[in-house]
Parts: structure tokens; C-alpha cells; sequence
């Protein structure tokens, strides 16, 4: 495998990890911009506008953009996070000129007003649909309990009210400001020539606006701590949902290996510790911990949801599981343990393009480096039990926001 | 990419497909008895059993189970299905050994009395969770409906009195009777060493007791007909489920391709005709169809589900589409854009060792054969449009099963 980089006049960063032994090629158009970049008065328009990207440009109406990746076979979707919006698709490698013409002609969408008024009852419904999903809602409130104002905490859909509000123009003025040249890249990675990619996207893409799109508020947020309530009728939610945010390190942070580590020893879906003290033996439905790692800021997420009679016992169980790896840390078998999953993981991704595709577009994104796959695995081995006490130490488990919701009306 | 078989002498069959380009090695042990394989006394056994075989061993406990497979980061799980159980992981290339090993030593249970008590509390819960999920409620409405007594259509699952009915030495007698070495087909694709693999399933399983298990009542259903209303109240269901089954080409038929073809165009997920007439206008939620082969029998699942306000509007527009293609048959347009599709498909999958493997073994167990990536996409892009009319003349979409689920009392 290969990395090659590049930058066009516009300021559009261009990425490739070649690999001729791949049977496909994964391409995306990598947006650096997601709910933490809108005011409250927009709330929800980056998920909307990566809706209507699929709705239709000058060249193409919704039906022949459905089409036209239907015909290339294209494994194709979008999504949009806190920080990103991303449009990718997987193809033969006959099919790239086909499949940078689509996902660049989208990019540049009409935003038409009828197909804005059609599309935001979808968005609208779709809030609905969510919110009666308590595995959800608990992130949600979650989310905005522990960010407490910091725009992190913003709601990728936005709110019934925001999206109700929400005028064509505010969007298309949001598309302008956010969608020029340097806040984007273009990402290929699998079977493919790399000059040919470029001289497809410099076609394509080249004549985007550039501009700057910077992202405000990059302090990383402390946590707003306290045990937050939210009551349900258990004819609405039947299970007790309970999760517990707290302060981890940052994308770019030297420690995050060691934060990861931690996380996958306390909380991986298997063989982990929360594994054997919830889940195994019946105590919780679901348990785990996981780690999002943002643009200077990152949070350990631990959760877990149960019968509501055990809510208590599971609440006080976790804490001190969490109490107890705070203060005497993970063992040598344990680390090692960790190593090995984590290590595997990363190699059976690395045997599919969009995988690559994926990690390549965030190395660049978040720490402006490239990592090979020998790179990555070299960086978990290279993990030590010191900077597994350094990342305790300066990201404590025993810092956490914690919110339930469900039935009952307090926890602990 | 190359294909080795080898069977042992208590009736054993040993599958390998070496890729030394490949970053991983997947391996399975698949077990030919699912729950068309039980009577009604058991019904539910198979599946139990597959939960049984991770609680231990004469010489692994439970947790030993897991910890064994976590110390080598396999990503491994297991499934049950009408017609197989299935135990897998895909590991890194060194841990071969370690995951034999594990793999089948679980394959032979202890099937304790304590855990046997323990996991059918698991089993009855299991239960109660998808009998609340419609759309897994309306296709086992449907199956029943359409099978009309034939053991394809019994549950995977089991019934609450079927499964507490249950006693440890009936499962135990089943495993006896159904988990012999013949009917076993141990598998690997990957990046593995051939003789190597063979002589660690010799070890390992060499020793298992053969015999004969067959498989009874192998006649094609003809499909019962009709439509049958489950009536649910609204607050418990409360969009419109509904499903379509008929009869197919069996997995081992020459129509199988042109037949998923069909399905492709008329049903697939994304651009296919039920695609823009139901779920892109937003008539119905989800809209799809499907072909599932089994051994000895086919069948086509068309279903959708929606408002229960737009349901006889939905179901009539399906109804007409699906006779429209009976009568006129599909375009050639049609043709090669599924073509491109599924052959896209083809090569993706082909490259994760997980997908091949279980490619590998569904062509051995169904069709007696060994077909490679390449094997598959000439077989695709053979179909012609003579052999879509001969597939739709043979299995004609007009001969629908049909199963409303939802608030409505009457449907069409």
C-alpha cells in the first residue's frame, strides 16, 4: 500500500492509499463541518443538507442520482456527525470515473425549495422516529447534560422546532460558508491509479470556491459532572437506561492509544470486565464503554440498560468498576489481552477498502499524518502500562456526567 | 486463491480456500441440522443447543470459553438458522491453532444440568423480545402461513412451552443424533497452510463419532396461498407489516441466478422498482424483496410496511408491479444494471475472509461444488433474458402467500 497527497489550487485536499491487490476502490468526499459548527437557529442543518445533496444538482434530479450509482453496482451512503459530513461509496475499479463524477456533481446540490419542503418532513419524521428510541434519547440528554453548552453537545438532527424553522436560504447560506474547497477531501483507497484520481477530482472539483471555514470553540470541555433524571411512564420505556460520560483524550492526543486500551479492557462488547460484571451473568441487557475521540475534546462513554429493579445494583456495580481501574489500574494479562484484540481488529479492517478508505481520511483529518497499517499496529504495541497510569491520571474514569432515563425517578 | 477437500474417516469434510495475499484467516465448523431438523416436541433445540455450546466443555468452563477466544482477538460468533448452526471467528494467520482448538472443543458440551436451567431462562427472554418486534413477528406469521406444516416453516426460536418443556436430555439426544461427523463441515479461507489446518481438525474432531443424519421430507412446498390477517391493537403495533412468499428455486437449481437476478430488480434495497414505487415517494417505511434458497426449496420475500392508512394503497401497487414483471418480465436495462450489482457485490465480498468462507461451504453443503470469485461472476453475467422468462414460467410471482400484521382487520 501507497500514500500519495496532494492539493489543488482551491485548496481541496486530495488522499490515496493505493493497494493493487485490492478488488475494489473506496472513495468519499469528507466534509469538515457537522452540528458542532451551527448556531442554535440552524440546529439539525447539517444532517438536512446532506439529505438534500442527494436530491438532485443542475445535471442530475434524485432519480438519476439513485440511478446513476445503481448502474456503477456502487455500495454508496452518507452521514453526518458532531464534526463531519461524509459521502462515500464503494465500486469496481472500471467504475471510478463514473463514481467521482456522481459523488463530486452531488456536492454541488440545487437545493431546490420543493424538494427542501418534501425532504424536511422526512427529517422531521425521522426526529420522531428517533426519539422514541431510548438507547437514543439517553445519548441525547446524555450528551447535553456533560457537554453543558459546549457546542459538542449539539444534536446531529437538530431539534422539531429547529427543522420547523429552518428556511431553504439559511441552509444554502450554510452550504456556501461550509462547503468550500479547503473545509473538504476527497479520499480514495483500495485498486486505483493515483493520477488518474487526481486528474478526476481536479476535473470535477477544481472549480470549487475556496474560502475558510474555520471551526470556533475548541476548548476541550471539563465536563459538567452531577447524576442528571430523566423519568419516563414504563409504559413508554420499559428498561432503565443509564450512561456516563467523562472527559477522554482528544484525536490528536499522544495518550489515546492507552485511553482506547482502557476502554477496551473496562468496557468491550466481550471479555471485558463490565462484560463479566453485567451482561454475563444477566444483570444488564447491554453494557459497555467506548471512546469518541473529537477535534480537542474527547469522552469515554459507559452505559448500560436493565430491568429497572436491578437499575441500582448495576449503577453501583459500575462505579466501582470504574473506582477500582481508576485507582490500581488493568493488569499485565489484561493489557496484553488488549493488544491482541484491538491489533486484530485493526488488521481485519485493513482488508477492506472502506475501512482504509476511512481511517487514512481521519489520520489526515484529526492528526494530519498518515498512518500505514504496520503504523497502527506498531502504535498499539507500543502501548506501556506508565502511559496507561498517565492517561488515568489526566483523564480520570471517576470524572463522569451521569444520566438515566426510563422509569425510574432517581438512581444510586 | 486456491480450493483443498479432504474428508476424515468418521465422515468428517474438511473445506480450505488458502489466499496468501489475505491479512486474516476465517474458520467455521457448520453443522447441518437447524429447526426444520426437530420435531415438535423440541422445537427450539437447535438454537439452544448453539447457545449451550459456549457454556462449556470438560475442560473449559464458560468463562474459559470466552477468555480463549478474547486472548487471541477472534471476532467470532455463531448462528441458527431453518437449516444450519454455525460456529465461527476470523483470527490473525498465527492464532490457527489457538482457534481450532477452542472451536472444537466448544463443539463438543458438556451440556450441564445448571447451565441448561440457567440459558433457557435466557432462551424464554430471547423469546419475549422478538415476539414485540413486528417485523420479525410478521415473518414468522408468514412462513407459517406459506409452509403450511412443512418443517421450513417451524421457528428457530421455539414457543415459550416448547422451549420450558424442554428437558437437558432431549437436547442431549439431539446433539447425539445430529452433531455426528458427517454432518459437520470444518472450513477455512484465508491466509492459512492447508496441511496444517487439516492435521490441527484431525486432532481436534478426528475422534468425534460418525453416523447418518438424515435430512427427512426434502419436497418442494408448493406455497399454501391466500392472505392471512394478524389483527394487533395500535398501541402495540403501530405502523402496517405486511409480507408476500413465494415459491422459488431451491439453492442447488440452474434457475438460482436468474432467479436472484428477479429479485434484484424488482426488490432490491436501493433502485429497484419496488425502491421508486414505494419507499422513494415515502409511501411505505421499508420496502424490499429477497430470495432465501434452501435445500430442496426456494422462496421469494416481498414486504413492506407503512401507515396503516396508506397499507391497501401499498399493497395494491406491489400486487400490480409484481404481476406486471410476471407478465412483460424485466428490461434489459434492467438486466445489466442488477448484473453490475450483484457481480460489485461478488468481488466486495471476496475480499474478507469471512464472506469467502462462508461462501466456500454454502456452495459444498448445497451444490456438491467449489466455486471461486471468478467461478461466480461468469455464472452472473451468463443469465439471460430466456432464462429470466424460463425462472418467472417455473416460480411465477403471482403465487403469493400472503400475511398482513398491524392494527388493520382486512387488507386489499
Amino acid at each position: 500500500m501507497t500514500f500519495h497527497q496532494h492539493t489543488l489550487p482551491n485548496g481541496l485536499t486530495i488522499l490515496g492509499e493505493t493497494n493493487p491487490a485490492a478488488l475494489s476502490v473506496a472513495v468519499a468526499f469528507w466534509v469538515k463541518t457537522g452540528a458542532r459548527d451551527e448556531t442554535p437557529e440552524v440546529a439539525g442543518v447539517s444532517h438536512f443538507l446532506e439529505h438534500m445533496v442527494f436530491k438532485g444538482t443542475p445535471r442530475r434530479d434524485a432519480f438519476t442520482v439513485n440511478r446513476d450509482f445503481s448502474r456503477i453496482g456502487a455500495d454508496n451512503n452518507a452521514w453526518t456527525s458532531e464534526e463531519n459530513t461524509v459521502f462515500h461509496a464503494v465500486v469496481l475499479p472500471e467504475f471510478l470515473p463514473e463514481v467521482v463524477d456522481v459523488l463530486a456533481d452531488i456536492l454541488r446540490p440545487s437545493l431546490r425549495g420543493d424538494d427542501f419542503d418534501t425532504e424536511k418532513k422526512v427529517i422531521l419524521d425521522e426526529i420522531v422516529r428517533y426519539e422514541v428510541q431510548p438507547g437514543w434519547a439517553v445519548s441525547e440528554h446524555a450528551r447535553k447534560h456533560f457537554y453543558a453548552g459546549h457546542p459538542l453537545g449539539n444534536s446531529v438532527l437538530g431539534s422539531t422546532a429547529s427543522i420547523t424553522a429552518l428556511a431553504r436560504d439559511q441552509m444554502a447560506e450554510y452550504f456556501k460558508r461550509r462547503y468550500v474547497a479547503p473545509n473538504i477531501v476527497a479520499v480514495a483507497a483500495g485498486n486505483f491509479d493515483w493520477p488518474k484520481f487526481v486528474s478526476l477530482v481536479e476535473k470535477a472539483a477544481g472549480g470549487w470556491p475556496t474560502g475558510v471555514a474555520p471551526r470556533t470553540q475548541r476548548i476541550e470541555p471539563p465536563g459538567a459532572g452531577g447524576v442528571h433524571v430523566v423519568t419516563k411512564p414504563p409504559d413508554k420505556v420499559a428498561q432503565q437506561y443509564v450512561m456516563l460520560i467523562a472527559p477522554a483524550a482528544p484525536a490528536d492526543h499522544e495518550l489515546g492509544y492507552a485511553g482506547a486500551i482502557v476502554s477496551t479492557v473496562v468496557g468491550d462488547y466481550t471479555g471485558s470486565r463490565l462484560f463479566w460484571a453485567l451482561t454475563d451473568p444477566g444483570l444488564a441487557d447491554e453494557a459497555g464503554m467506548g471512546v469518541d475521540e473529537c477535534d480537542g475534546a474527547g469522552a469515554y462513554y459507559t452505559s448500560f440498560n436493565c430491568d429497572p429493579e436491578r437499575a441500582s445494583k448495576c449503577y453501583g456495580i459500575v462505579r466501582e468498576l470504574l473506582d477500582d481501574v481508576q485507582k490500581n489500574g488493568i493488569t499485565d494479562d489484561e493489557l496484553q489481552q488488549a493488544k491482541t484484540k484491538v491489533m486484530s481488529r485493526e488488521v481485519r479492517a485493513g482488508e477492506r477498502t472502506q475501512r482504509r478508505m476511512l481511517t487514512v481520511v481521519k489520520d489526515w483529518v484529526y492528526r494530519d499524518e498518515y498512518r500505514s497499517v504496520d503504523d497502527e499496529l506498531a502504535a498499539w504495541d507500543a502501548v506501556t502500562m506508565k502511559q496507561i497510569r498517565e492517561v488515568l491520571d489526566r483523564y480520570p474514569l471517576t470524572n463522569q456526567t451521569v444520566t438515566a432515563y426510563g422509569p425510574l425517578e432517581r438512581i444510586g
